[in-house]
């Protein structure tokens, strides 16, 4: 991903003061009086990540209302605190070690302070949101928040179940991964009442959301693990069917009982032995062209809603963003 | 607590059917498209206790207008909705396997079911408070939900420390146990926009709250399992600085060196092996009985609060309760 690396910092600058601003407003916005809190929380958002869903919405911002704004610089900080707060119990629900190459909270701490400290943030981030005096925000966000929770329990609810379709893997990283994309963007939108493109950034994030986490699953059985930050696999070994596995165990089912016994199995085990046996299996499918293929069209239909926005640097640059995104597996 | 029991059934015929309907509602509120989400919070909230949060919430609103109001009852089960997400994850925290005789949810489902759960009962929370429209609501709540978490992870912050201090403790309690009752009280304040009791019930229910906890305490000492649906000297095993070890330490300090290692060691590492033991170098101190002391004083000062509020039988039955619940340990 160097080349993706390189093209993110440079999107970066065209809002280079909001997100720095930002970026110093999440640790700035944890004020908690107990010791622990401030150390699990500073850690986990500094090791955070690149801060996608917050540049997103603060892209989405400027492309509503170009001048700064220190409320689209909160509200962004705030999604950021609420993805921090679902990697944070994700590491304990998935007993991870490393995420991004740093230290968990759970291994740093334990599991308890994970649990813990993930409920403040949350708890924090609808504390900051309370000050914008916004119903409808409050709303969007108390709603999402119920949709991501959900789409984390039916992941957990089809974990090593071979039988799980396509419309449970669409709906699972609507609620795990677009539902937040979709806040970031949305909520500008009611921030600055202009409820007349929250559908357009609504559809946008959400095909973007769910073009992210198709080239994410994708790389999990094709990517080498520098690139992807995590080990390749991973999915496999936790028995989570994602669409690459969904798609391959529909393409064997009845064509080739031994590859379709030999995916199923892994699904409903979770094992790390066969990894190399299954994805060998898979590629012998259409699997990750076919995965590649509805990453793409999530993607383009992503760009398609950005035409429906008064043309702007940033919206150019969400379509740099969206580009970016899927060159990942290309 | 046989008469406790007794009497605490009578007090909930003062405001049965708000009661009634209100337990009704918390089901009813629990709308979840997934189904495992349904299930373990159905589980979870059948499986509760007394439901003494939401009690005392509607007790506090009759108190304030001696009428029906579906409101106050919504505003009860959130409350009670909260207090079930936050024994969900304790269940995950402390790996507790029985609540009040009833499998937990972690030991039913498992650890990440638990965690993804109790997070959605928090948002489901949230996104039910946000349809009253109330700022001021939703300001209390949202700092309330902080200050709860933030206490759990004082009490983790202090697990396994002899130099806990009676201050640590206080900290503790008050985020654990009494600010839920505080909300369940004050939230009514504002709800029916009576803003010159919620100072009153503010205090009245942390220093209700206060004694609850104490006398909880001071039970895991002197109790037998049977009266508190958990084992005797869980607290000693998980390394608990609980009030009674707190003043045994202190008391022993100077004046009994050997008793005050045996304390101090069992604290630090929390262990079954020597609980007899540890409860009997407790009671040879003055403890229990300072103790005993610190929770008729909280719970006298829960009363006086009272005092302030126009009389009604409502306010006579916060009495009551504040009588029963102190009454487990005379």
């Amino acid at each position: 991903m160097s080349s993706g690396k390189e093209g993110y910092s440079d999107l970066l600058k065209v809002v280079e003061s909001d997100f720095n601003t930002m970026d110093q407003m999440i640790f700035g916005q944890l004020n908690s009086k107990v010791k622990l809190v401030m150390a699990v929380s500073q850690h986990v958002i500094h090791a955070g990540g690149k801060r996608m869903r917050p540049l997103m919405g603060l892209l989405a911002a400027r492309a509503l209302k170009d001048e700064p704004s220190s409320d689209a610089m909160k509200l962004a900080a705030i999604t950021e605190m609420l993805h921090t707060a679902t990697l944070v119990h994700d590491d304990v629900i998935d007993s991870s070690n490393l995420r991004r190459g740093e230290p968990t909270a759970n291994a740093t701490w334990d599991n308890p302070t994970a649990v813990l400290v993930g409920d403040y943030l949350i708890a924090r981030a609808f504390n900051l949101l309370v000050e914008f005096k916004n119903l409808e925000l409050l709303e969007l966000f108390s709603a999402g928040t119920c949709d991501i929770a959900e789409g984390e329990v039916l992941q957990l609810q089809h974990q090593h179940n071979p039988e799980a379709t396509e419309e449970d893997y669409l709906a699972i990283i609507l609620g795990k991964t677009s539902r937040l994309f979709m806040l970031a963007t949305e909520g500008m939108c009611l921030l600055f009442n202009q409820r007349e493109h929250q559908q357009t950034f609504s559809e946008f994030s959400r095909h973007f959301g769910n073009a992210f986490q198709m080239v994410d699953d994708i790389l999990d059985y094709a990517s080498d693990s520098s690139v992807l930050g995590k080990n390749i696999g991973d999915d496999i070994a936790e028995g989570k069917p994602t669409l690459p596995m969904i798609r391959a165990l529909s393409q064997t089912r009845d064509s080739d009982p031994k590859a379709y016994q030999l995916l199923s199995a892994a699904v409903s085990s979770g094992t790390y032995e066969s990894i190399d046996a299954v994805i060998e299996a898979v590629k012998m499918t259409d699997s990750l062209d076919y995965c590649r293929e509805r990453a793409m069209d999530e993607s383009a239909k992503a760009t398609g809603c950005l035409e429906k926005l008064p043309a702007s640097k940033y919206v150019d640059t969400l379509k740099s963003l969206t580009q970016i995104s899927i060159n990942r597996i290309n």
